[in-house]
């Protein structure tokens, strides 16, 4: 299958995908953004701006640190940094469920492309198919 | 409002997005690769490699150029470039859609984000939110 990749851009210049999204998510799931940047395979410093660029562009923290210093662990979301994270991942499957059946159209002339295809006993298979 | 920016990646770890599809509908409007290339500021050789890059990805061309060789003009889809560019802003407009609301709930915490209200007449006014 196909997958869906999107980014929103905003009126004011600013934009929001997949990256920052899973930075955000990361943050969440180690509670630190030094651990977060690892997983992102990324700098620290990288991982930094980024949550300062979506800082800038929703005006408030979506992130929140605890004494001791962003590099000091104990980072957590705001409630903004749930709800962005949250409606983001709620486009993204919102979006693949309405295109699903157009997405096939490309991916079953891609080359090397794989059908799905449904018994009768409501299973899936899949097939190499060669075009 | 903000604006949904969608690639499409394919199993076979190729990928679709706005630049290839643009591209591809300056083809078919200047009838030229090297018109198209200027069109998006690009080079020729980078509008040359995407479009090698696609015909790679579906394992036929997507653009017909005409004897005389590719520089020379004479370019236009082929039925299955105009497949690939109508299927994907279809599905733009599909996501679009699907999603409209929820995408207004983060346009609206976005700095500087602006609201379109329908008045009771049924025209649309924009206002500027000070969030």
């Amino acid at each position: 299958m196909a997958r869906l990749m999107i980014r929103i851009g905003f009126d004011n210049g600013s934009a929001l995908g997949p990256g920052k999204v899973r930075l955000l998510e990361l943050v969440a799931e180690t509670g630190s953004i030094r651990k977060a940047a690892i997983g992102m395979k990324m700098s620290y410093r990288r991982a930094w701006l980024l949550l300062q660029a979506l800082e800038a562009a929703f005006g408030e923290p979506l992130v929140l640190t605890a004494t001791g210093g962003r590099a000091g662990g104990g980072a957590s979301l705001t409630a903004l940094g749930r709800l962005v994270v949250d409606t983001y991942r709620s486009i993204e499957t919102g979006a693949a469920k309405a295109v699903e059946k157009k997405l096939n159209i490309l991916s079953l002339r891609v080359r090397g492309a794989r059908v799905t295809s449904r018994s009768p006993g409501g299973t899936h298979r899949r097939r190499k198919l060669s075009i």
